[in-house]
């Protein structure tokens, strides 16, 4: 069975972050020559999420103000985590609620523009 | 290595519905013919996602009012998105909050009743 | 393709638990003798989840907490499901947000620790 396995690494400025990496795995996908089957991107950090969505400026700010106001705040003393000398519990909280993989078909993987196949990743507290 | 991929298609007629694809995906995999292997499936729309849960009706008015108090209410002028035209930006939301994939062992799939086995699909925002 | 597959059991005490099954997933892992691929980690029961994230116990209060006062309290009387004779339609929203699978690569499995490799159940509702 062929398979290939690539890490892409990313440096956030902002707490959270939205992050379109919809090339570089097109890119890993081309670059391992599978022609039929998955394609797995998962985060390595526990504050950090995959999904597949558009690419629009505003429904980006959307999730980033729904992930704040609605899903869980950033609010540090609300959190028993925090005791621990962290800050980032809601993070967490936003990351199991989006989840932190996503599986697709090898084939379905293609650039930006299609729009149905735009795999983003979104850091929260990037401190973890 | 064995595969197999098919694709459904839905014409929903409301903004938000259900539709139960288990016995469409338990066929496809006795199609497929594998015996040892992974069952994806993915949501080729971004305003929908795909669970695993009962077929229970009362349960699915939950899940939908759900969605429409406690996770996103539709509430067009709430969210930027909107303003390229569309009306949709809480379908997005609640398809990243429910996810666009599940996937499942192969032998594991199975028709209606089991009870632990039915794959649903939301659609949300047709209109995307 | 070489493939291995096992079920773990739980009994649970609580309505809603979280247990770490890293060790256990890991384990199943060395004894697959898979080098290069995927782990499925998914749930059987409709009512749990299974996720990724820190085995740190501040945390787990948070995540429970905010299950129950943020994505769907328990109370029986505001669910359409709860009329079948059950009580527990909480837990299948809970377990809708979260999400009932993870997928990792098989080689980044390692047992408690790592910080970035917990695979965690939580099993709500468990009368389920």
């Amino acid at each position: 069975m062929k398979s290939h396995t690539h890490y892409l690494w990313f440096t956030t400025r902002q707490r959270q972050e939205i992050i379109d990496i919809t090339d570089e795995v097109a890119a890993q996908v081309a670059k391992s020559a599978v022609k039929e089957g998955f394609v797995l991107v998962s985060a390595m950090h526990i504050t950090a999420s995959v999904f597949v969505n558009d690419h629009e400026s505003g429904l980006w700010q959307d999730i980033l103000r729904w992930l704040e106001e609605s899903v869980a705040p950033w609010d540090p003393g609300r959190y028993r985590h925090n005791e621990t000398g962290e800050d980032n519990a809601a993070a967490h909280l936003r990351s199991l609620t989006i989840g932190s993989c996503r599986s697709r078909r090898a084939s379905s993987i293609s650039g930006r523009g299609n729009g149905y196949s735009t795999a983003s990743g979104t850091a929260s507290g990037a401190s973890e």
